[in-house]
């Protein structure tokens, strides 16, 4: 709620000057209406940003909906000034993660027709600052967050693994983790994803390879431990991504919250 | 600098167990290197988050700049553990505020070759939060910010004319407007164009026209008043911007800040 | 409303303890009473207050209005435990806006004597932390609120004319404010005034000049462009004002905010 | 240095559009003059004002000091920019806390001509969320910064009065009170001052008598007690405070600061 | 309530991931059950946390009460996922308030069994952060919060007694103090104890002497001055607070706060 | 940082109105010494709030290190006025800290005297607002963080399981948890830790059992799956915790920061 007032206070900042000179005061009602084929997200935190307003919102379609163009998704009721004034905060957050719920969405979709088990997962890509609301709009579209950021996993990168040696100093240094978190490892060959599988990480991430390549390590991991997960990242696109499929038990790809194509949505005054 | 340490919490959290744990303490150089083609911008952003941190910053290359895929436009120097653990908040600042940089500079090139004085604009379809940093990178991409939010120009569109009864009530009612802010109005044909001309509107927005359309308008308003600005809006997009090249004053386009294709950027340690 | 909250703590602290001790729970009402002849300002804030106590507030009369010197300005009414706590909070704000906005309304009556179309305008020598306030009141006492801070107009005063080498170059620079700015310029004699007006100023203030002084430099800006708004300032005091009306559009003082004398209420418990 | 950073931000919002179009980069020192005759507070903290904005300031007169109208008062040094954009909140901080201390100063030391052990305090009566820098100008002006809120001292006056049933209940009630906290309460006849003094009130203020009943009222309590405190309170202006010296221990009125009298400082850029 | 805000936040940061995973939407009633024999404090706050997440309380048992074990205190209402997230905050502010209120009832009852004036008091040996909960838990069992901070009363200790060079100098330098603020002086031995007396300390604080000792200082004080108030501190644990009862009007140990044993509670979904 | 400002205040408020009165200025040093046998903790804290005041601080023993009582902790020096001003929020936070540390190393020590390999967790039955210092207190004692919130595990508690409908209705819910995410569930008899173990949960929590009968359910838990975590919990304090080592993996335990006893700091100006 602190984030959507200060989302909100970022546009209003010292006033709404147009509605206050232009628009007589007086209750009125609006129409968002999604102005593309998507899945919608973000409702419940335009619901929260109309609420804050003293504004009463009816939500037609539930946050996750694959929606036409066209479709009404809700209708905000209450003061015509404050509906105005609190329109471009409320479709900016629908419009950024609709748009990300619905790219994802597309990935698994596309992905789950080769491998119906397959995890799509995003990154800490995130543009600053809104980062838990682009998260959720990943699982809304269907896939994982991954981590929220730096407390809740261990995910030992290439730069982590030079600093601490290889490879094998860093699993074993690992064996001080905290024992509630899970363990990953970013490995970019075999033999490196073998010491790491036999040092019992939780989650192998195979990173900057191609499918092919990316499916022998997976094998080569599944054969010492069936129970690590394997994940396949880096050079991965919403449009490659399919091809991933089938080598890995999670995908994950940073475009998913780093270049994002917005989804449109209008406000009309009823 | 709040905004800065707001997104560094986003990320670190309660702590980077990762670099705890992983990563032994002592000092080093990491260096940033561009990966693709691209309009740098969020460098000194970048150094004040390595700042909070205690690191130094050496900056390669001045905000604003067009650089070659694979170059290097900073160095930064200190703890390892420190370098890690802000390197994500840092290059997730740069690359999307380089992504806006760079598309804002591609789409004005291409329109000042038809016309050399035109302004391409953004709009308030920003991040919520990050609205400041994409502002300020449409400005080094060579664009204009246009309104940071509701209080800084008074723009009266649909919703409004609607609500006071008409483009001319509206108009008048904007004669109680502070003497130091600029009125802009949003139009749809000819004739509320005139309206607005002759009703001392500083700027006219044209919505939703064709660019012959537009251009109609606009010498219409000038025939008016030459000093009227005159702003092309709605339906432009990256593609289609350089047509209405010619036809306004400021072509204003969403997508520099809601559909940005975000700019690569690898931070190694030395 | 985070302003409010603020004010309330900075009272309240730790608690109301003499409220907390001498005063047993129960509920009641309390009348607030203009003491002195005075346009009333802030009931709207001190409603804000009263309803962040969980109070109900009757407000008597419209924020903006004249009273006499006795008139019941609003009913408080809930627990009188929370009005005792909140009652110096509230008073303050409406003493200090009713303060301004007398002031305000003082000067622009008497100016428009003599000319109808005079504005009257504040600065930014406002109290630190409390300025949306003091321009609310000055826009309440029928002012004009001149700049909420350095984001929303360009004002080239002395300082940066001299760091700029001159009027005409500090001109020349504002050719790359943003579309949507207006351009302000201070001078102190008329050769300056016509630079500043041939390079087309949107408002042309004429600093420290005697009444008769700013009228003939006025005279020569609106003979090259008579869409430059004039604006007087430096040593206009309360009594001196009127004498510049007819010497320009705008008369801006800072008196409005930086000298106040407050106007008194007082709340009673009925 | 929270509040000075809001200060700051309160006028510098998202940019100092003037300074950055206008004003070279360069670094340059600039002067802060006193333009009236007056006591001078607020540079302490105008040097933070300046020091979060990475500048170095001399400062040339002692806080607390009467100046002669001229006197140069601090040097600021470093990037002029920086200076131009932070001189109003600094100049604004000193022009109010400069005005409390001066009006506190002239009443201190007419009324210490007649009483020389006299206190002249201040009251409650602030501006909201500047309290702890009008407080600390009272102090520099040689008064009694009185209450900071309603947690540092129990003041029963006629409302809790009223409440708790009468004075006697009152004071039976402050039994309660914590060890460490002093109780005030406030009388307005003889009667009521006997009853608070033979119950051990630790200050007793007399409200809105004349200096003779005041005095009459002192004396009587002094007779019961000579420990306790007597303070004069309401209808007390500058112009008739010395009138009440030698009439109580203490004088408290609130114009200190709720009706100021801003004193001027200039900026020079050198 | 921002205190509170924080709380649930510090908990639940991005998210409840259990109960959003695991447990269906609905309303349902949870029981919050005391598990110890105690004083029963935080129920009021725990209803604040509770009515942040959008459920109503029903308080059975006032803040303040003894209670056996088992005895039902309160009852939550409404979604039950929004119950089983906020629980812990609730509890976690219950146990360590009830904690401080158990054990200052105990001393508090025992001290007075002895002499039924005596203030039991704590210190500023708070938790960073939670002291406004601990201070009112202290008051809720019957204790004196004594200082909140460095703010709220002098209270001159070794250190600044031998920066000041003695207690002479100290108490000498004390007559500066705002006339609303109390003087508390602490002192090691009798002649000390007699310079503080002589001039007119407020409350003298004896450090880390015996019972005896303490008692042999407190009479010589009130030889010279009745009305000075004689605290007893330093060494006192919550075994040995009763031997001091009789020797001084107050008795403060850091105990009450910093070395507390939570009172257990329960909360189980009806 | 924001933290430990945060602390900063709480304690000095408006002012630390004896240090300002009754201390000289001038610069100083003082020495902190542990005044019991302890695990020390917190000196880092202690050493930047030290630093937010201006002060630098030399750290004499390495936070986790056991000391004896009368050990030099660290030395701090600069104003003296403001190393008396700070006194108390460093030692508040360093004397909790340490009293974590402590606990938590003699349960450690004393534990794996028997099983050599055992973990000790705290839980989240922390200080509100305090838990990021109760937890690094605790991992500094040689002891596991356990959760820091509800976001960072799966937890699945007798309520969920409740409201789910049974241990295997949970733990077919938990499929959905995110990858990266380990599911704890709680049992309290065999068959729902066969249940759970047959589920692939990756830590199961005994709950409320004897040493004896979690030791019998851990064995049958690892005949199922050896990889799988057991963890127990309830019912366990500081004296009976070493009965449960070689029962469990994991013992986790309220006490470590819900009943602290503090260890006690001085500080002496030198």
């Amino acid at each position: 709620m602190d984030d959507l007032r200060r989302f909100l206070d970022e546009d209003i900042g010292q006033g709404d000057i147009t509605t206050e000179i232009i628009v007589p005061e007086g209750d009125g009602k609006a129409e968002i209406t999604c102005e593309d084929d998507a899945v919608v997200a973000g409702l419940l935190e335009a619901e929260e940003i109309f609420q804050i307003m003293g504004l009463v919102t009816e939500i037609l379609v539930k946050d996750g909906t694959r929606v036409r163009k066209g479709t009404a998704v809700a209708v905000v009721s209450g003061s015509k000034n404050k509906i105005m004034t609190s329109e471009r905060t409320a479709l900016n957050i629908m419009m950024r993660m609709s748009g990300i719920a619905t790219m994802t969405n597309d990935i698994v979709t596309e992905c789950r027709r080769i491998d119906p088990n397959i995890v799509v997962a995003g990154t800490r890509k995130t543009t600053p600052g809104f980062r838990a609301f682009e998260k959720k709009a990943i699982i809304l579209g269907g896939g994982d967050p991954h981590r929220y950021g730096l407390y809740d996993r261990v995910l030992i990168k290439d730069n982590h693994i030079k600093a601490a040696g290889g490879v094998l100093n860093a699993m074993q240094l690992s064996k001080n983790v905290p024992s509630g978190i899970k363990v990953e490892i970013e490995v970019e060959n075999i033999s490196d994803a073998v010491i790491a599988a036999e040092n019992r990480a939780d989650i192998i991430m195979i990173d900057n390879q191609s499918p092919s390549e990316t499916k022998k390590i997976m094998e080569k991991i599944k054969s010492i431990d069936p129970n690590i997960l394997v994940e396949a990242s880096g050079r991965i696109t919403p449009d490659n991504a399919k091809e991933y499929a089938g080598s890995a038990d999670i995908i994950s790809l940073g475009a998913l919250t780093h270049s994002v194509k917005a989804v449109h949505f209008s406000l009309n005054i009823l």
